[in-house]
């Protein structure tokens, strides 16, 4: 038997075992969704999150929503509501958190490939264009005087490190984000003289980190970082985003960040910040952190078998809807994510099978040898941190099986 | 410099550089489509690949087309009048494999998870469902017998064996496919004594092996396996179908499959089946093989950028199109595909440089430090082997991209 990671706090389970989600029975939010596989998404919960956030950080920090995570409509439209801006990715992503209700002016554009109609776009919105090369500032200079408007600029900064433990590093060396430190100050002064509006520095070294002393140190050199291109500069950066950084826990032995110790220390490190960054207002951009503990991925089992002696769940979801929890997205060992059968949600496991998806390929598998209670045909698998980086970061089209059903309760 | 894997046969370039595909420039395949990032099909390529198979195996063997490597709705139409049969994965795929123009009878499904109405589906079709377990089969001919049609069943078999050398293994050991070897005969009998038309075995050991021999011994041990399961079941299988294993050469160093000794061994091993298979036919299921070399991926470059003296090429492709190109989805280690500069083809090197797509992740990385020509912002760099398991099988929805131009020509 193979350990799956710890299922998040906050789930429980009726008289008769069946798992909660969002205050329903998971049964019957599958047939209200009509079918399955299906993702639920716990509004309470990322409200909640959005708190438990605000409690641990200085107060000045801003709390921005990178939706690259989870760009279910009605989930951006409530996040809209809890946080205080929103990081976008692409054009696409633009109009949709446009629609969303958030203000373009807390809307913010990272990307290292944006096309002269995306930043358009993000121009005449009046979203702020996080560039992230010389080439890409003096396309947005020529876009905005071809139509007349001041616009909104910051630069993102390939900072001279990572971020310690992280699953994926963002600087630290040659990248394709950002612009490389030295080359920032002649890049802002450019921005500046040439009229635009300057908004300040994007700094990302690194996402998916569960050690909070990591993150804290990360951000006391991104703030370090920041103040030394200010005094560069000579002006203040009204806004430094320092990135995010703050991961879940998928795996067996995983535990959850320290919140209250990286708002500590981050206070700390604001406190001491010196002159150069006195003015200016600071943001943590967070995708993963915020919703993924909210969503759950409820598939169907279609068949229960045996070959050469392993017991198989075959169900109705697969690696189509969840490529990073099949082990094949940025991961080198596969390793299982939280699962149960919501069904006897909490109950002592019975026995050993792999849970696989419904796909033709050996890539599908969800659950390998793990340890769960019985489950038979019609019964219901549960994956948790399914609320990030599953349904839209993964082949939906691939073997014909279209996207998952998605709901918001 | 890394070296990236071999540019197939068969592409050119006009006089002043710009690679040609299916008879037209790249450049004005972009433009014909509009937009980058692009797909392209060559049909004529589609059709050689098909010819050079039928040119090197036994003629009694049909030639089966896996349309989960492109289901690509044009291609599909295409295939339908090279091929002798589709084979499908989902009830989506089913109903394009219908669309196509395909008979039903010349369809088959497998899949390890089908749920009752893909079943349902097949059976009202007519096309063969091959049967992953005892389970399903008992559900097929529930629905059968519900709505008063005799189904065409076929039973998948897990063989003892693999593909040596395969990359995706589909046998030997435990597995979600198909029966264990050992169930197999007593499931035909049910099968036939319930009155279904029972159509024979499907065997699929492994897929993108390379190595002709390889191939070749496990289609021996496929055809001895038929045989001894129809001497069991007292009957001949209608039709043997031998599974793919054909792969295509993506790296640096591969080779491509010698099909005139896969197909001469296969003679041989035919020639010699015995009793058993004596009036059974045989047939093959390729995807990879029959469509990856005839597509190639077009994007352009959106800006160009050194970080730390590393040079960045970013175009608007990307992994959202190209998952397993960026080393992404069943890869352990990631290498280069073959990838060209599409205006400078068969030009030398003069730089080192990395091919990153659009997507503001680290993953997305199409060329690592491959020599190319040099390219600037406005150009197209091709990336090859992009005829099958590209757009469909990639995250398209990620970052708020969308999906990709795909062009038949």
């Amino acid at each position: 038997m193979k350990p799956h990671g710890p299922i998040p706090p906050g789930f429980a389970a009726d008289a008769d075992g069946m798992l909660r989600i969002g205050g329903r029975r998971a049964d019957a939010l599958a047939e209200a969704a009509g079918d399955t596989p299906l993702f639920v998404y716990d509004r309470a919960m990322l409200t909640a999150r959005a708190a438990e956030w605000r409690a641990a950080m200085p107060r000045e920090v801003q709390l921005h929503y990178a939706m690259k995570a989870n760009p279910f409509a009605p989930l951006l439209a409530h996040m809209a509501t809890i946080v205080d801006g929103f990081d976008v990715a692409s054009g696409g992503e633009l109009a949709l958190a446009l629609a969303s209700g958030m203000a373009a002016e807390h809307i913010s554009f990272a990307g290292p490939g944006k096309r002269d109609r995306e930043l358009e776009a993000a121009i005449v919105a009046g979203a702020t264009l996080n560039l992230e090369s010389a080439g890409e500032g003096a396309r947005a200079l020529a876009i905005a005087d071809r139509i007349g408007t001041r616009p909104r600029l910051a630069v993102r900064v390939n900072p001279d490190f990572d971020l310690k433990g992280s699953g994926m590093k963002m600087g630290g060396g040659a990248k394709p984000f950002g612009v490389d430190a030295d080359a920032v100050p002649a890049l802002v002064r450019t921005l500046i003289d040439a009229g635009a509006d300057w908004r300040g520095f994007h700094i990302f070294a690194g996402s998916q980190a569960l050690d909070a002393d990591a993150i804290a140190d990360t951000q006391a050199q991104t703030v370090a970082l920041a103040a030394r291109l200010a005094e560069a500069v000579g002006a203040a950066p009204p806004l430094v985003n320092l990135g995010g950084g703050m991961g879940v826990p998928y795996f067996p032995g995983d535990r959850a960040v320290d919140a209250a110790t990286v708002g500590a220390r981050l206070a700390e490190t604001l406190g001491a910040r010196g002159a150069a960054l006195a003015e200016s207002g600071f943001a943590m951009e967070l995708g993963r952190w915020l919703v993924a503990e909210a969503g759950v991925y409820l598939m169907r089992v279609v068949d229960r078998k045996v070959s050469h002696g392993e017991t198989f769940l075959v169900t109705d979801g697969g690696l189509h809807h969840q490529l990073a929890a099949s082990g094949n997205f940025g991961t080198v060992i596969r390793r299982n994510y939280p699962i149960a059968v919501a069904g006897r949600f909490g109950r002592e496991a019975d026995e050993t099978v792999s849970v696989v998806g419904c796909l033709c390929t050996p890539l599908d598998r969800l659950g390998d040898q793990v340890g769960l209670p019985r489950a038979d045909v019609g019964d219901l698998v549960a994956l948790f941190q399914a609320g990030a980086y599953g349904a839209s970061a993964s082949p939906a089209a691939f073997l014909g099986q279209g996207p998952a059903r998605e709901m918001l309760v």
